[in-house]
């Protein structure tokens, strides 16, 4: 078969052209243990440059650190909505234990506090469904409702606020101790991830957004599905892990081990801690 | 705001006639422990009616059953490359011990013995780059580089193959074991997932397809990406668990695990020898 | 470079049975001038068959009917909005005539009465943005804002009902001559096109829908881009002509036009009483 | 319903904020008739200025210019195969006079000719399908054969020089005198546009592109639905109107003509003149 200009010839050069800007990011990486800001890429800072450190990168016990630019970086709550946190929503009635999704909450609104006196943009996701269920899939809602003996997506629970999993609903909106402000965005998904079936790639676009901070719950479900599909497309995500919770302890765990697995196949890992204080030092101390 | 017709009685009747449709499937859930095959919405069978256990469904400790249309389903065996499963392939390169992804290799032979001889689709996937990366994220090549010591994406280790993750060189291919034949499908993909990054969504609807039995490597990186994808999308998954493998051990688990919460929130899971029972049942008139 | 298994061998089995099954519809095509429902690909007819015509195809003077499964067609709506149709909305606040998108009115009220007696799904879409416009390119609002000499998408236009393109807002909504019913699909979207800025398909497959039959405005911009998107995913794509309409008599001419070269590029083309005709003696007649 | 925080008190911050933007930029080109690059957005300049003059815009009749940074725009020629302009070619068969598809040729061989000598990057796109078809819709096939009389798309038409728009085919490939060289990229699509069936966006993203200049054939469909398709996303995009062609002059004119509706619906019009005046004049210092 001609597969002509499929020879090396012809992609040699570009090849070639990208290697050497990779090779020289990590010499500075092993110089600096920081992934630059390729401002050769993005166009200088717009924000302040912050430099936030990072764990177990590239191998399990480093430290590392990225630069990031304020301005285009977007610090994403993830679905801390009383149906994944709350009593009588979604989680709930599927039976599981709350301490372990309301344990995000006190990172996350330690670290909006800071990022809120910054320039960085902060995004709220919502799962859920239009009222009519016409974007949920017919497999999603009957593995709820046999998990949940009969109450599911869609159901008001006994002693619940709403209809599980629906727009609109007051299990459905955001715990209000991480609520949105003025000045921050919402995006409503119909899946566990957002990029297909949500705007949050327009959002990200019109923002210039080439930074993602991710917290939310559940860690290994809708965090981590995210995080893959931000991650597939090019963005830099990091991962603060304190601020986030699961439904099972190990899984847990796992979602945030495997993200650094290969030097950070998904991205990297941080805490609030670590992040408040790259802020501070960013925007503090000038 | 006005923010009609959102009001509840617009969508309340599409949504009782979708839960009324739930509801007859989770009592015949509840009789036969089978998530039957939704003939009302894809039509009428045109091959063969399977019916694949499931385990740990819809609670840790049960069995369950999903049946399917033979002629609509897809077996997809996921990066069964050298670079994932090979000497001097990339997972070799960055130092992790080959046997777990190497332990997919027979089940997934055995599986695609007996597929083979039916009327489902086999699909190959195949994580990879265009030789001049330019559809590789720069963070991504990076990373590679950096905890490859200087070798990642790109480049051809010592002893190697080829190029690392490119498209074209024969440590990109897939293993001689589990190779694809005439009559079954690649999808080329540039990114961990395949939705945003390949035409495998045209596939599965040139094809009919509405099941898919997953199997391949890496079980948490790619295998769960593109579970997680077709799940959203409302495609029926079932991972058959013996034909994946990952480079850690609690991460493979917790990857299997994950699937199984909510009652399957990602799907279900099988094995190989469960496959091939029903695939046997099913075809051999036994 | 090797890029095996690109060799003949390898693809020619699947396209060998594609071309058959190909030839097979064409033969039947020059005897009967219909493209029949391939029941082979969608499994057998759920609702009704019903065969409607359609002109200039293959070629300009030609007449040809299209064979699709009544409960496996959504009759698409497209914008029909205040906005592109009603005074001081968008378009009339851009200074163009109104009179071309309001004569899709009449047309697509016709087909709908007819529709809603049978069980073919309908699904009205909406542009519009969040009131933030947080998921609008800031091109898109700047061209909007130097034509409409500083009034544009987000701005109250005096004498206007409200925010130009604006979710929630009086002229965002439906014409009251087309308004959805309960039972029907709202679908909102940000872009022009459906397919990458909303769950349409989500919808579409969670409906099980294989053909579209499109209306709405304006012809050249939103209804054509939405059905170049559906074509290219492979939906049986139908233009209901006279239930179009555009700003510019020759683009809208040209839309209709272009859909039906080499053979239907993006589709067919039909009008309401062909439509109407084709449903009552479906339904109506047994 | 409670659809909280829908109220306009949330989102009126941001929509202010987005409008001040917009409007500071109204009055600018109020007085430049310049749309100036937004560095508030992307970040300061990596390559030169360019400012291109585009027509009839934002009214018939009118000149306007566009500032871009030649390091962030690419230069797409669209679909330049033989299957589209050469003999026995996919257009040939059908029957299409090859003069206006050939004309785009030598726009597009002088605009490639100047850029070649800037730092704006080069995208080729092909449509084709893989040689089993797979990523070919059915009813995409069948409208080829009919319209082709028993050959279309997968068929070596008699003195052909290989299958019709089939990847790796003689005829497939790139028209010579257009051909692409090292340091270019090529795009393989499988759909009319490029977004649904490529990584097209992936390849924008990983090189920073904001802006694009389309060239290529045919006008109305491949041409205009990738304009569509990148003019939704945001990306600003200019048609290089000279070096485009249809199997139809009306259609073709219209193409043009629907993209400088609503002062510039699909983005903007120039020709291969004034794009090489304005790089020459940031390029050689005139």
């Amino acid at each position: 078969m001609s597969n002509a200009p499929y020879d090396d010839a012809f992609f040699k050069k570009n090849r070639k052209h990208t290697l050497k800007r990779v090779e020289e990011a990590r010499k500075l990486f092993d110089k600096t243990k920081t992934f630059h800001y390729p401002t050769w890429l993005y166009g200088d800072f717009i924000g302040k440059p912050v430099t936030i450190e990072v764990e177990d990168c590239p191998r399990f016990g480093d430290t590392a650190y990225v630069e990031l630019d304020s301005a285009r970086t977007a610090f994403l709550s993830i679905d801390m909505q009383k149906d994944f946190c709350g009593r009588h929503g979604y989680v709930d009635v599927m039976g599981y234990d709350l301490h372990p999704t309301q344990s995000a909450l006190k990172p996350i609104k330690n670290a909006l506090e800071m990022v809120r006196k910054t320039d960085m943009s902060v995004i709220h996701t919502r799962e859920g469904h239009t009222p009519d269920l016409s974007d949920a899939p017919f497999n999603k809602i009957l593995r709820s409702k046999i998990i949940g003996d009969g109450v599911g997506i869609g159901d008001t629970p006994p002693g619940g606020m709403g209809k599980l999993l629906v727009r609109g609903e007051a299990n459905w909106d955001i715990h209000e101790d991480v609520y949105p402000i003025p000045g921050e965005y919402i995006i409503d998904k119909a899946g566990k991830g957002a990029f297909g079936s949500s705007t949050i790639h327009m959002l990200l676009k019109n923002l210039g957004v080439t930074h993602l901070i991710l917290s939310g719950i559940t860690t290994d479900v809708c965090v981590q599905t995210i995080m893959r599909e931000a991650n597939d497309y090019g963005y830099w995500c990091i991962l603060m892990k304190d601020g986030t919770g699961a439904t099972d302890e190990e899984n847990h765990a796992s979602a945030i081990k495997s993200i650094k697995m290969q030097g950070g196949v998904f991205g990297n890992v941080t805490d609030s801690k670590r992040l408040i204080k790259a802020l501070e030092k960013a925007f503090n101390k000038q």
